[in-house]
């Protein structure tokens, strides 16, 4: 038997104006790693665009490429209701790889519109929780480290996150594709409020009775704690900084507490990841009893 | 003033037969990421040949390159000494750069014996510890994980690591330079046992009257703990797995007890390094109390 044909790619000048405008707006979220005019975000893979579609994030499309449709029965459940109103566009595989971020992309991707939330609701307690747990991304450069924080930080129960504006302490975006898949979805799951100044959060939670405690990487003259001997039934506001600089000073000594997790003498330190791990799964912890 | 002349590059016919045969050996460990003939590995960057020189392991020779020259004030203490029995050699910049494996190299480097230990020393309990803690990986197939485990597992008062032997559930070499770069250095102060098989290992362990531990990614259908149900006071060897796959079935059935952390339902698993991490931490938390 021969081989079955290549299907003919699609040449771009034969699409309809609305299906270039679509492919533009997913190259942008994708490849382009910003977030399109209106202000949705891309997500790529058959397990992440499962994460946007169970969130309660609005879909604005999905697309599938033509190997992409393999995964298309898994996500049926999810996109063949008669309430959503989203277009689900398809396109070819050559197509499909120039918007892509991933370099083997698996064919199916949606654009997401991220919730926004008010500090009401980050610093709400939510069913099931004792008291708000948020993590504070201050100076988190690195897209796949905010990523695997919030994943983290979810995991162990964090009600909420909030990354820091830009600036001196700015934080990647927790939207970017490369965020987003370190997430595991986690980024469209958890209340965040991105790109907020730390001045006025700080300001916030203490109006709000929320404890502000600092990670610290070294030990700080100032006493710090070991994370075992804080009380995390509170509601807490955990701040993360930079992967090499830390927290700013200014920032460490204005928060309530500051905590260092102690170590052996001869390993510096963790990597900020796994800082982060070992900090929420104390909460977890201790929340666990309650 | 005319710019300084660029320093001339030595062509390597113009090295002795001897400086040439150490360059290959320091070629062959740092971009060939393979030991020597002898069995030494490759460090590289000041901080890594520090600890290098810091550790018990032999030191074949250390290595400057023009520029490097600027970190030999931080190492002399250690090089200096009239006991150190090595070679302090010299290349040009452009010849490190041919033998090193970073982008940007530091112009420093060492070749080192990792030293070899048995397994009545892998499990003796050394002072300052309450009972052996022996980090076990058992198909971690990243190098940077391998060497994130080790650096977290030292951190928290870790005595010891096997890494299993090749084939089904083999690990990366802990002394490759990723690994090496990864673990900051721990991988040459802890004791390891590198490239064992995982039935001779549990025998032993057996004999010796050290709890096996498996962490299991997913929550078994046999009965696993939280991490903060388990003793960590006593001799315990924690396994930990591959990066997808976890370890196999039959090594967590023929474990002691098996250990899962518990997280909220919508995040599938923390990744390897941050696992390890926490359940690292835990037996810290607890032997701190001791």
């Amino acid at each position: 038997m021969p081989p079955a044909p290549k299907s003919a790619a699609v040449s771009p000048d034969l699409l309809t104006s609305r299906e270039n405008r679509w492919l533009k707006q997913f190259r942008m979220a994708l490849r382009g790693g910003l977030p399109t005019e209106d202000g949705s975000v891309g997500v790529e893979g058959a397990r992440l665009v499962e994460e946007a579609l169970r969130s309660t994030c609005r879909i604005e499309a999905v697309l599938f490429s033509e190997s992409g449709e393999r995964h298309r029965e898994r996500l049926a459940p999810l996109i063949g209701r008669p309430d959503t109103g989203f277009p689900v566009l398809r396109t070819t595989d050559r197509l499909f790889e120039g918007i892509a971020d991933t370099e083997h992309p698996q064919g199916v991707a949606a654009l997401v519109q991220p919730r926004k939330f008010s500090l009401d609701e980050l610093f709400a307690t939510p069913p099931g929780s004792c008291a708000p747990l948020i993590v504070v991304l201050a100076g988190v450069q690195d897209p796949g480290n905010v990523g695997t924080i919030l994943r983290t930080a979810a995991a162990f129960g964090a009600t909420a996150a909030v990354t820091s504006a830009t600036g001196q302490s700015g934080t990647a975006s927790p939207y970017s594709p490369k965020s987003l898949r370190a997430s595991a979805g986690a980024a469209l799951h958890l209340p965040i409020v991105a790109g907020l100044s730390l001045a006025i959060l700080l300001t916030q939670l203490k109006l709000n009775g929320i404890h502000c405690l600092a990670s610290c990487v070294h030990e700080e003259a100032a006493a710090s704690f070991s994370p075992w001997q804080v009380d995390w039934c509170q509601p807490i506001a955990l701040l993360v900084g930079n992967e090499g600089a830390g927290l700013p000073e200014d920032i460490v000594h204005s928060a309530d507490a500051r905590i260092h997790i102690p170590m052996a003498t001869y390993v510096e330190s963790l990597n900020a990841a796994a800082a982060a791990a070992v900090l929420f799964y104390e909460a977890f912890r201790q929340r666990q009893k309650h």
